[in-house]
């Protein structure tokens, strides 16, 4: 089918080749010429524009926009797109948009008869080659109207073995798209997907971190009252070759997974890691999964520290340990580097 | 090769019907006539007995000797069975046992020429099929002897995808088994690899739990001081199929593994969970984990809260509940549930 | 001064007689009549009333309305109160508001000339003697207005020792009461003193918990693959005398505080808290900390785990906790209360 | 009565002034001869000496030694000054010993007839004036025999208000020095004290933290993908005056505590806590009290966080945070400091 895109950068570009590889027909809109020319020559759009009334023109309505912009530009971006749009054209959202903001935006749009699907897309750069996992929230006929366009993402029930007992039940979801239920279920189901994945990564870096420093016995130890004292270097004298590590646990073990298939893939490429500076960015839905669990008051200690551990690899932590030292100054005695006199 | 394998429970037995499968000769010993003939009937091993004296005696010398059983059970096991051990034999620890252990009973056997091989052993009941995730520690010319071993019960190359410049290195890693190090190296990233284990369990665990509290928006709100309001219940209006959830997610996702695979087809058979009370056990490697990360001076959060997630499901915060609640009490004039009036 | 004071239980009561003690005159309301005559037979009004006309109709133009009721019901209140008002009054919120409902009702108040104060006041049922800290939010002519209210709430400069050098400071600061910023600003930095409280109970709590099971060596031990085995028993043989060490640590010690003298008066009373079954309630200010720890991206890990032990404590983390062992069970075979055997 | 007091630095010069002012005689040894002259000039010993075989000869027996020596320097100063005592002498470690440490230093020392006790102190610099609080484990005999010596030392009764109560209880925990159990039970408690400490040190460091980002609304916000957004600038418009919150908690508050009093003093100092970069030390009790807490299977998500948070304050996490930032490359072709595009 045929299917407006508006936003051609490393997402949507991938979305739109895996679609017309399948058949359909995507009509790719960009704000900058080059992109747009870009996309057509890599063939991952059919026709492109840089104009919004373009490609609302070009469209055979209803029409079935596709939004892939950052979550901060989508107000924007419909502002510009909803007033050239008719009654019972579909807007889908299919970035990382908060769901509160989906229950505003779909009342907003349905006073004018647009529909607006929340479409929770995972799958990053190698979604192309492996299929978008999909989740999705909105009315459920609006759904049906694209479920050619969801076959075509989503992966397909091959792309993995089958869990057993699934066969009874059918469903999508083993195909790799699901709609979750009304507006905002898709980036609510989206949103605890990325605070997971923030846990998991956390658990992960934890781990090699701790394999990392397990020759911390050979350095040699101060004896002073200003370090807690490393009292059996003799059980800490391993040299561990941690792609090695990565790579093993990726066959038979319990944590295998696709988030170890690249990590073994990144220690493989460089064991020091030497082009990161270790500042890790967060974009919005590992927060609000927080967020979700404190309003729901639902414990979350792992996918709030994974969080946390973010925001501190970006120094905002420094206030507060800078006033660690100070109590310690102030009750101790101790200038930084010292003992706990306490 | 030959092997002898005393303990012939889940996990020793599969392991043993692994190695016939790949061609070797296993002599299995367990306490019990029953699990013995048992072993037998099910072709796991080759020939059995209830007496450690017996199993060295049919076997040729130099002896390898797989324990498998309970990291609690290995001392008691030793004693009995190393003074029937002649020079250059080999014990193979492959239970949970604390990597200090192994460096103790190493040093131990070496003084009767004994070698002593610590082989972290991943995989679960899943073993059989899958093949396990083999960790080593040791002396390297004694590993070298039980290569075609742990090539049996090693996955194999094949069984997942190859990591992209591999083929370059080489190595054993990618065959599913690791010469990780000296005596005690492979217990410990064994350790490791559990101690994140319980962080990624934890992760897809909160993160499910928040969804499925996804619907309290649907319950009546008290309005008293005593409760913490809702501030928006429109937001937490969702039911959400969590075993399609879990399903949708192992396609695609940035969060596909087996342990999802495995919570796919858990909530598959039973969304509600009722068999289970929430009293989570931990084995130890979790805990070793946390230690190490202390000694080494290397912060471990999430691996941390999982832990003691565990220990809070068995009831071990009650006392400290109980302190808060009188703490109420006493500043605000409390009763339980009631409102922080400070 | 002349005030007006909604709400007449424990916190307002008590608030009530400290101005009266103080020579200020308090108009009291409540919506029960035993209430407002109990409040007249303890000398804490100077008069009382159950309607809020009648209350407006008694106080003298411009009016200060002081309100002290449960968050959840203040906007209720002001939707019967505001219409009664005049230009230039002024209505002083005392609980515990979010502060973005401050922004708000400030915003709407202003429109009709009438003046909002969000005040956090801490101290709970000691307030009356000990005096209320006040953290004060809004516009510093109004405040400015009431502070001869301010300082007869507060506990004043004598109630502990002279910060050093804060003679040539000055401010109301260490008279216990404090003007923090524009509308919302006593209600934030309330807010986090919450959030802190949180983090103190906490930390005792769980400090004393581990106190608590000093003697776990003292137990038998299960020699089984199902139990993480005590490894050193010797160490775990102390029966300690909680209210003893609470009791000591308040004097000469660094982590001596009011919450630690009321954790000794409770262990006093009864060292088994057997009164509390270890539910502990929450009233939104904690989890708004961590909301706002969220929104600024710095890391509050202890904070949002304080809250969260506070979930989990009310049963909160069951299904996640189900979820651990349903995973457990599909990877080990492990039945509930059995090993870790990955 | 007589003491030898072994270690003259901040902690033991104090201790020893204060023994003096309460008319005890106190011979110290300290290693550096400047070291003791200077402490005979203070008024802090009535005799002092560069030697441990000096020291054990002016002490009429049975000696009581107390060692105020960092927790690395007492097993080689037990080697030293053991084989100069006498039967039934007594050596009291004050420092921060591993309980671990004073069970097998004990049960050495009983071998040749030598009494051991293991007594925690707090109060930091301050304990010459406020007195120290003793934590004391050992033999009871023992124990009373120095009660005037831990009589001085203590706070004693005034140094606060009086748990409602304990007139009726007694005991000596009131006058700040308790008798917590057998060997080892002093530094037992004086290690979970110490962990309580990190705790509740941490929870006022990230409430202030959140305090002072909390006019981050004021910041230029990046619209692109790569940083999470901050929805309501308008609610982080708040410059706080934290020298002045931390004053105006002190009095009044749930909170107020020591530790609030110094953190109150450090910010009138200097708000900008300038003179600290925020690498915060830690002397290993915080360490061993999640250590304990792991052995009993307890959880201390606060006192782990706490202690981590000074672990990540000194870059231990930057190999986990480099790992996580390497992870985002690979599945979102992310460089650092952008979107989460998964």
């Amino acid at each position: 089918m045929q299917l407006g895109l508006v936003g051609l950068g490393r997402m949507g570009g991938f979305m739109a080749k895996r679609l017309l590889h399948h058949g359909h027909t995507v009509i790719g809109m960009a704000r900058h010429d080059s992109t747009v020319q870009g996309a057509l020559q890599e063939g991952a759009i059919t026709q492109g524009t840089t104009s919004l009334a373009d490609l609302v023109a070009q469209l055979d309505a209803p029409r079935a926009i596709w939004l892939m912009v950052p979550a901060a530009s989508v107000d924007a971006t419909l502002a510009d797109l909803v007033p050239l749009l008719a009654q019972d054209d579909v807007v889908i959202d299919g970035g990382n948009s908060y769901y509160h903001d989906d229950i505003r935006r779909a009342a907003e749009l349905k006073q004018k008869g647009i529909h607006y699907l929340d479409v929770g897309t995972s799958g990053g750069v190698w979604g192309l080659d492996r299929g978008y996992c999909l989740m999705i929230g909105g009315e459920t006929e609006v759904v049906g109207r694209l479920s050619s366009i969801f076959e075509a993402l989503a992966p397909g029930v091959d792309a993995t073995s089958r869990t057993p007992g699934r066969e009874k039940v059918g469903g999508t979801a083993e195909k790799g798209y699901l709609y979750c239920g009304p507006t905002g279920a898709g980036h609510f189901v989206k949103m605890v997907h990325n605070g997971i994945e923030y846990g998991i990564m956390a658990a992960y870096a934890e781990g090699l971190n701790v394999l990392h420093h397990a020759n911390i016995g050979k350095d040699q130890q101060q004896v002073d009252a200003e370090t807690a004292p490393l009292s059996n270097p003799q059980y800490y004298q391993y040299d561990l070759n941690l792609a090695d590590v990565a790579e093993v646990w990726r066959r038979g073990s319990v944590i295998g997974s696709w988030l170890l298939d690249l990590t073994a893939s990144a220690l493989l490429k460089d064991p020091a890691l030497s082009q990161f500076e270790g500042r890790v960015s967060d974009s919005g839905e590992g927060r609000w999964t927080i967020h979700a669990s404190i309003d729901e008051g639902v414990p979350a200690y792992v996918l709030a520290a994974a969080l946390y551990e973010r925001f501190a690899s970006r120094g905002e932590a420094d206030f507060a340990n800078k006033l660690m030292s100070a109590m310690r100054l102030e009750f101790g005695g101790h200038l930084e580097k010292v003992e706990e006199g306490s």
